[in-house]
């Protein structure tokens, strides 16, 4: 029996609010052969998320908490290597919950999506036909349903989502105000992503002010990556009919103790907005079909992405920590290759 | 060319939060024969809504303000006696906008529907069939989407839109549990309405652990009449894919400035909650089909429903000031015969 070491980033200790490096350890571990039903995979890259400081805490979230020294709960885009499962063979590559690690045995309900394009590179599977390309596809189409004329507000314009929110609502027809924390990314998500202007939240004194000035109509859907105080400027300019999809809560470092804002009620009632949320595991049964659409888009030009590619598993917590202090330009990607 | 002496209660001084009886005044005017193209109501029965606040209020709301000095809006059902207008004729009933009056000169648009039912008495069209109602048809099933086996909450349990809201959720297959304001009530909820329990917020010292005890699923539906510290508790019970219903914020005296209250954010999107504001005069097209089934179940022994019928015009404001102390214990009506 085949046995592979296999180096892994473990969560050893609690974080509450945004991991840091002294949350994880770098460890190892041995991965034998797969038994019936098993498949192993062996990692080329993976993805780091800002929704990974969900899974580490402890707060009541969309799924259990990542158990203490385990292999910290990640995505990563890999080739399968060894099979025990009918279906699936060595050279096979896969999108799934396979961790930080180099290796991970496990079973075919741990893949999200056969990786079946042979035009784009692997890494691109993890963003732009990952979660993140998938995420703006489903949510903005599924919860917000743009049409043409109408006019779109995005928070973290020009993050890993907010960049294929930006030109999938700009492909629809719709106007598209991005809100993101540099001159920099102000000029990316104008420039690159589709968007009509955008506002750069840390240097702008007055938000709502912006906000109103560059959506003189109002906002018909407004895609909220952050909640907070940016959130609640853009909810006052909220058309009748509005869909606010809340995909993140970026901007709101901690809620235990729940923190307040403005009451919504009156606005939810008054305007008939409708408000979700959306987490993209509730989708998985539409992604080969939704990743298809974007690979034809980015294929035909009509869609750009862009990657930080870090090497080396050692990086891995550290570019999860940077994720939360804006420094990433593109998907945040630890290749392993 | 028939005049009629046309006595009306208008809004005379402009409310900030609840309409009190010195917001209002009683006077008379002169109406005549109708133009072509108009109609002439006579008012037989006014409605009292707790929607009024909103409409004499100036904040920003789904419809403008009542001009001051003007006759007070509000639906009412009355008799064509006078028509110049293909397809409306002298003795047809109808339900719709004509106002705290004795007669309304108006045109066919300020009709919502048509009351064709014979087995009913005409007060069941503002109520039963009227906004009240329809508002509980629509928006449980238009928004709330009730499946057997859910768990329905819902606020103001006992009060004119809730009182339906219990039966209809309890006929599909639902468990109802309530919040209202009085002993009397709770046991009226339970006893009439069709809820399995109910709690009274103003006598329970911990609201958010009779929910807990009382939906030990959690909450599916939350239909949310009040907004406020009963909706937050509510709130931490939703189950995942739960659908909170805004269709009043009764519980929030003023809305200037905006209260504030714990954040929703998070909830909303660890939980993908869908909450979506209800305005019963969106979907005035439906009105018609949605009576009719209201009307046959109650003719069917499935639905009942209660008005709190005051005689006299000059009675109207008090019975509105009346509604937000929780006075009332069924449909508030103002009878003019």
């Amino acid at each position: 029996m085949t046995q592979h070491r296999n180096r892994q980033i473990r969560l050893v200790k609690r974080p509450n609010g945004i991991p840091q490096v002294e949350h994880f350890a770098l460890a190892e571990d041995v991965v034998g052969s797969p038994a019936e039903g098993e498949i192993l995979v062996k990692n080329l890259h993976l993805s780091v998320d800002p929704a990974q400081r969900g899974w580490a805490n402890d707060e009541g979230n969309y799924s259990d908490p990542v158990p203490l020294n385990s292999p910290m709960r990640a995505l990563a885009a890999g080739e399968i290597i060894e099979s025990r499962t009918e279906g699936f063979a060595p050279g096979d590559r896969v999108y799934g919950w396979f961790g930080w690690q180099e290796f991970c045995l496990t079973r075919p309900a741990a893949i999200l999506r056969r990786i079946v394009e042979k035009n784009l590179p692997l890494t691109a599977s993890l963003g732009a036909l990952g979660i993140n390309g998938l995420t703006a596809y489903l949510a903005l189409h599924k919860l917000g349903m743009p049409r043409p004329g109408e006019t779109v507000l995005v928070s973290t314009a020009a993050g890993s989502v907010g960049s294929f929110v930006g030109q999938l609502a700009r492909n629809a027809g719709c106007t598209v105000i991005g809100v993101t924390g540099s001159p920099d990314k102000v000029d990316r998500a104008v420039a690159r992503y589709g968007y009509s202007a955008a506002i750069d939240y840390r240097h702008e004194t007055d938000i709502a002010a912006a906000i109103g000035q560059l959506c003189p109509n109002g906002i018909d859907i407004f895609f909220d990556n952050t909640g907070g105080m940016i959130a609640d400027a853009a909810r006052n300019f909220m058309r009748t009919h509005g869909r606010i999809i809340q995909c993140g809560t970026a901007s709101v470092p901690n809620w235990t103790p729940v923190p307040t804002g403005p009451r919504v009620e009156r606005q939810i009632l008054t305007k008939r907005l409708r408000w979700s949320g959306f987490v993209i595991f509730d989708h998985v049964a539409e992604f080969s079909e939704a990743a298809a659409v974007l690979a034809r888009l980015i294929e035909d030009g009509k869609l750009v992405y862009d990657e930080d590619i870090v090497r080396g598993l050692e990086n891995a917590p550290e570019t999860l920590a940077g994720l939360y202090k804006g420094e990433n330009t593109g998907k945040a990607i630890v290749s392993l290759v």
